[in-house]
């Protein structure tokens, strides 16, 4: 990429909504960004990268939805905290794969992302890459000191429950890979997979409600994030196949793509939804909060006890869920029998 | 990559050196790290990347010192706002080119940088690149609430300083690309290059002084870096091309190389010494410490007035600098004769 195209990337880069002042006191430009934590605050900080042809393909991905998504992947990451996303650093290795009026766009799609949720983007870099597109992203937030939700956090007695619903992204995938034009009633699964929420406000009851245990954020299918929570909670999680939240648009285009919606749910990943557990005596005054706010909150299983273990029942059949991938919890079954 | 392999890499990973305490309340491992900062002091973040055959060659830079690199670029950035650089997340790429062994030597140089600065690894990511290895870091510090130094603080009257020397990295480069066997006279210049020290020792002494108005590291060579602060302090500064700093070894090179050195130390970049200015009046008292220090600290201009302009003098000659790139002086030099 010539020196002038990097220029233009700068450019972009640099209509930063990173203003300085309210708390930024170096904002892009300078060898660093610079800003004043907010007093009783601690600070959260996670990375993603997004890779093209590893986590998108051009054809199921606009531009500007593969800025978009980049950034949100990261707020969700400081949701599953119980924080809030603050500040913004984009590490982009440009490829001649993308145009300039493209790399445009994902810029668009990064702004926009961090407008919706009040980031600011304060830094970063920007590279070649010999072949495929790489975006690099760092968020920081924060939260209450010493009042960070994390995964190791799981007690037995505590109810699992996971926010709105699971399974849409890889829907939308899949129905994008199959390359058909989508019909306008999948249209929700498309724009849950390229255009997914952070669970920001979710994350945020949660944390004030002092009633969450362990928190995930559902990037890489639920049948992973509850693993992750039994193995750091050294817990038993059981978890009812039935109760999982899975939208009828998926059950819809399951049966009409001849798939097991379950395979999605447990183990597509990107909802960005959040799992965690909850104690029972919280229960009520939180699902009310959630409703009141308009957002799905389901149990789906209980804390049964320590032991670094996520079982699933099923149509009265229990099994151990498997850790993570694609193997389809329908032929295992099948084994089984 | 297969899914094995990435559990390795994430071993590696974390064999963390961040483990909780001091300040670390949540290191590697949950959604996203969580940190108290240091009170009265301010938060800088700052994020570059590397990548294979756009940054480095296999043949120039050993597994070892290209993680050692990508940390000490970032930490040099905390260094020219004179921080202290405290925490970093990693976000690699990997890619077929290099062996589980390499990964290991990657995260060893990473892990040696990050402890030589006092800074620990808190997150990151691991994701697969189809080809080239990508390596994005970014780097959490701090410093004393708005005592960040910034480039757009040169003022006229004030001196213009750079510490250590510059060019080095440039002539190893030189000297590992033409592929002959480094004598032993010239691994300095090697060592320059692949192991290339931040100046965060500097930083802080300026930081404490008072008396520094502008900063940059020479990231990308003294001419950038000048123009970078000329253009945001709008000033012009006025250079001494036989003031500049430059090894013994580097001017040896270059004569056998048939090289002109000023081109290195001008336009090479990756030294990361650091480049500012100084009021006058407090000079005497800023060289003392740093010779108490051991650390070379050179006047190579003057701020002359406003105007957004870089002057070099050489042999009684003026010229405007070039901005950046390898447009060499010399040449410049003779069009002009």
């Amino acid at each position: 990429m010539a020196h002038d195209e990097f220029s233009l990337i700068r450019q972009w880069t640099s209509r930063s909504n990173g203003q300085e002042g309210d708390g930024l006191t170096v904002g892009i430009g300078d060898d660093a960004a610079v800003f004043s934590p907010t007093p009783e605050m601690e600070v959260v900080a996670c990375c993603d990268a997004m890779v093209e042809t590893v986590h998108f393909l051009r054809e199921t991905m606009k531009p500007a939805d593969i800025g978009y998504k980049a950034v949100i992947s990261n707020i969700s990451d400081i949701a599953a905290m119980g924080g809030i996303a603050r500040y913004a650093l984009v590490s982009i290795a440009v490829s001649p794969s993308y145009t300039d009026e493209e790399y445009r766009q994902i810029y668009d799609g990064i702004y926009e992302a961090c407008e919706q949720y009040g980031v600011r983007v304060i830094g970063g870099d920007t590279v070649s890459s010999p072949r495929s597109l790489h975006l690099s992203v760092t968020v920081l937030g924060e939260v209450e000191a010493g009042r960070a939700i994390r995964r190791s956090q799981a007690r037995p007695g505590q109810l699992v429950f996971v926010t709105g619903h699971v399974g849409s992204s890889a829907a939308g995938l899949h129905l994008l890979l199959a390359k058909n034009e989508p019909e306008a009633k999948w249209l929700p699964l498309v724009e849950a997979h390229q255009r997914p929420a952070a669970q920001i406000q979710a994350g945020r009851l949660l944390q004030a409600s002092g009633v969450c245990g362990a928190l995930n954020d559902v990037s890489d299918g639920l049948a992973s994030e509850l693993w992750e929570i039994a193995e750091a909670s050294d817990v038993t999680i059981r978890i009812a196949a039935e109760s999982i939240p899975i939208r009828e648009e998926v059950l819809a285009y399951a049966r009409v793509s001849r798939k097991e919606p379950l395979d999605w749910a447990l183990y597509g990943g990107e909802d960005y939804q959040l799992v965690g557990t909850v104690s029972e005596d919280g229960l009520a005054a939180l699902s009310q909060q959630f409703a009141e706010k308009g957002i799905p909150f389901t149990v789906i299983g209980r804390v049964e006890g320590n032991g670094k273990n996520v079982l699933v029942t099923r149509d009265g059949q229990q099994m151990t869920l498997n850790k993570a991938g694609f193997n389809h919890f329908v032929h295992v079954e099948e084994k089984k029998g």
